[in-house]
């Protein structure tokens, strides 16, 4: 059998090495555009710093890695079809120009998301970057090292602006953000949005523009930008970073006839099979699930995209009907970020998601310590939670400051056991003084919030 | 109506606090021995070495504070009897010797639980103490600062043995650590106590003896301690900590008539109801249930007291049959501590427990990193998860290293859920490269775990 994967990075290269252990017979084929197979884009921001300090420590794999397996990977390669019908590829050589054609028994497509460049006038200067590739970082990083920034603009302060911010910083820049909407981490409630603020003013960040949006880029003259223009204001900007959103990157699926969901991205079922035979889809491409809506989600996450890619992989290699399908069954949504030292955190829903999903929304926000407040290193952290309002059920979580990744995690699983904010009173977490408060601020905020329904 | 709650702490001054809150016009008084009615008992260890500076920082709150609340916290008091045909107590003020009586309507018996010391011949001497009360703690310093012991013996490698050797350590003594069991930490499988031995001999803690029961504590002539005798060897000891164990407080409730537990400790309902009329009962005193084993526990642990004082608290002031009550349904035996740099957590069911309960056992364990491998900082981490063979219900779980804390968290709230290993393979956690590795270590064994059934 053979099985070809277009697309490497986390669900590719996932369900390949997946595919290869469920059916050491097959013959696996990864065609993919980037030069790297399997490197680690979220950690990209902090290459930028030198906070990674190596190119390789990115690259989590190497083609001659996977070669070991028995794993062809071949990187810059662009597939440019797929004919379901004849199971064909039409496939270019990125390098050469040629193109040729290849045939699967089954396909994996996983495509992944691309990173949207603001439509803005401009937007093609020497200077302006979106940050999706370890190639983009690579085009930054070199950019830095022959121009030298000291003024650096970041568009969109969603948690790529906000991590990019943080390590342009780092480098010595003067850095200013600019978010079109009227709060940063649009993804969150305003209380998160305003600790993120006041944590970057305080780090040193101090042009922070909310509710503006970008009109133009202003080059030198000789092609390089030299300022950013919104309102009545012009900053000026020796380079700029765009993190205004990824979207996914359906064409060749959408081309080959694959039904393509209301999020734009492709459908799968719960085993990642999309609407064509013998043709699955996994990681940043797809639509899944909201678990707690119910209703489509995209969540390009790298972690998502693994566990996706895993069961694709299975799935596509075992006979049909045979036992040992995996599924997958949605996502909450689930996310953290850091921006300096501060730890932002969300799951499920927010209280206007919930709203949309047609819950009646109850929630509670309080500031806690994070371990007892007698402890040296005690830090201060939010915690909020959304429910519904008739039965309790928990909804959401968003969390801010000391250990807010562990509180977010413990919402998670907590959302995914579908407990109710008053099964979570009582819960029985570990406490240590060096670890939290007495009782947790997922249980303190679990029984203010069971308390007011 | 007249509250009377009997021990302050965790249990006592929560089921108070509470009680005040639900019932305004209730009369409420709680009864302790100790001088302080809110203490941080399990910061104690670290107030030994200064790590927590001010004594003052361990008491949460002081008579005062609660006589503002309208609630009357007489200390130094010990209730002697109840009679619970008349409701009369009898009570005895440790200050002047002088006893008294008092009536209740409803009444909360928080007694705690008091450290064993060990029956040891010289356990008598000057220098060897337990560690259970602030006074206790009080008693050590005192000592250090008198006598400058330069070398320490802990007797017991639990987790207040462990807490207690670091911080003597810390204060710069010699610290021999002496445990009768074959293993240190013995509410942890092999793996763990392994990790916990490894890591204090790094540190410096260097003679560890396992196995080995304490036979005598030797004084200089002067009835003051100058060594601890083992089989064939005596060490040098200046002071002896005893951290061997502890056990509930039950005499007070025992002679009024209150049912016992087959656990040593006072069986209450889920509603914290002794067997006694209109007697409620929380904290370390109480049997609950271990809720994956459904056995009887006595689970002392301060967030866990609280909790239950929460339900008690409330309960004895709501008239019988209003509505309102709450209920605690019972414990996973979550626990965390920190020895050094290392985290050791732990919840459910070890593999032995659970075989003993009646499960036919699957267990994997792991070492993998803490953050992605890339990150600074990032840390090794352990992660054991134990399930039901046949169902693959999580059944318990043990993590020690960077970031188990959190690791135990997330367990403990599957736990709480009822979920399954399979259920845990996608379960929607967050990834972000500061945080973890892309699938959190919990992720990664229940995979591992869920592929193996």
């Amino acid at each position: 059998m053979r099985l070809v994967v277009v697309g490497g990075v986390a669900a590719g290269t996932k369900a390949a090495s997946r595919a290869r252990r469920v059916a050491p017979e097959a013959e696996i084929t990864v065609y993919q555009e980037e030069p790297e197979p399997s490197i680690s884009e979220c950690g990209l921001p902090y290459f930028l710093s030198g906070m990674v300090g190596s190119r390789d420590r990115l690259v989590a794999r190497t083609p001659d890695e996977f070669a070991e397996k028995d794993i062809e990977v071949l990187v810059r390669h662009r597939v440019e079809s797929v004919d379901p019908g004849s199971k064909r590829l039409s496939i270019r050589n990125l390098q050469t120009g040629e193109t040729f054609e290849d045939g699967y028994d089954r396909l994996v497509i996983a495509t992944g998301a691309q990173a949207v460049l603001p439509p803005i006038p401009g937007a093609d200067l020497d200077g302006v970057f979106a940050l999706r590739f370890l190639t983009d970082a690579d085009g930054i990083l070199r950019h830095i090292r022959d121009r030298s920034p000291k003024k650096a603009v970041v568009v969109g302060g969603g948690y790529i602006g906000l991590e990019v911010a943080e390590n342009l910083h780092r480098s010595g820049m003067d850095v200013s953000l600019v978010e079109a909407a009227g709060q940063l981490a649009g993804a969150y409630g305003p209380e998160v949005a305003k600790i993120i603020e006041d944590h970057l003013r305080e780090k040193g960040v101090h042009c922070l523009f909310t509710g503006e949006a970008v009109e133009a880029f202003l080059g030198n003259g000789k092609g390089r930008v030299r300022a950013v223009r919104f309102g009545e204001r012009e900053i000026e900007a020796e380079v700029v970073i765009a993190g205004v959103g990824v979207r996914p990157v359906v064409s060749l699926a959408h081309e080959a006839g694959a039904e393509i969901g209301k999020t734009g991205a492709i459908r799968v079922d719960r085993r990642m099979k999309t609407s064509l035979p013998d043709v699955w889809a996994a990681g940043d491409c797809v639509e899944t699930v909201n678990l707690v809506s119910g209703e489509p989600a995209w969540s390009p996450l790298g972690d998502t995209a693994n566990q996706m890619g895993r069961v694709a992989g299975t799935n596509a290699v075992i006979s049909p009907g045979e036992e040992g399908a995996l599924e997958f069954p949605g996502v909450l949504e689930t996310s953290v970020f850091k921006v300096f030292d501060l730890a932002v955190g969300r799951t499920g829903l927010s209280g206007h998601e919930a709203e949309r999903a047609g819950f009646e929304v109850a929630s509670a926000g309080m500031e806690t310590m994070s371990k007892a407040g007698y402890f040296p290193g005690a830090g201060e952290v939010f915690i909020k939670l959304i429910c519904d309002a008739k039965s309790g059920r928990l909804l959401g979580a968003e969390t801010a400051g000391s250990g807010a990744d562990k509180l977010v995690d413990v919402c998670a699983t907590a959302l995914w056991g579908r407990l109710s904010v008053s099964d979570m009173v009582n819960m029985d977490l570990a406490y240590a003084p060096p670890f939290g408060p007495t009782l947790s601020p997922v249980i303190q905020a679990a029984t203010v919030l069971s308390g007011s329904l």
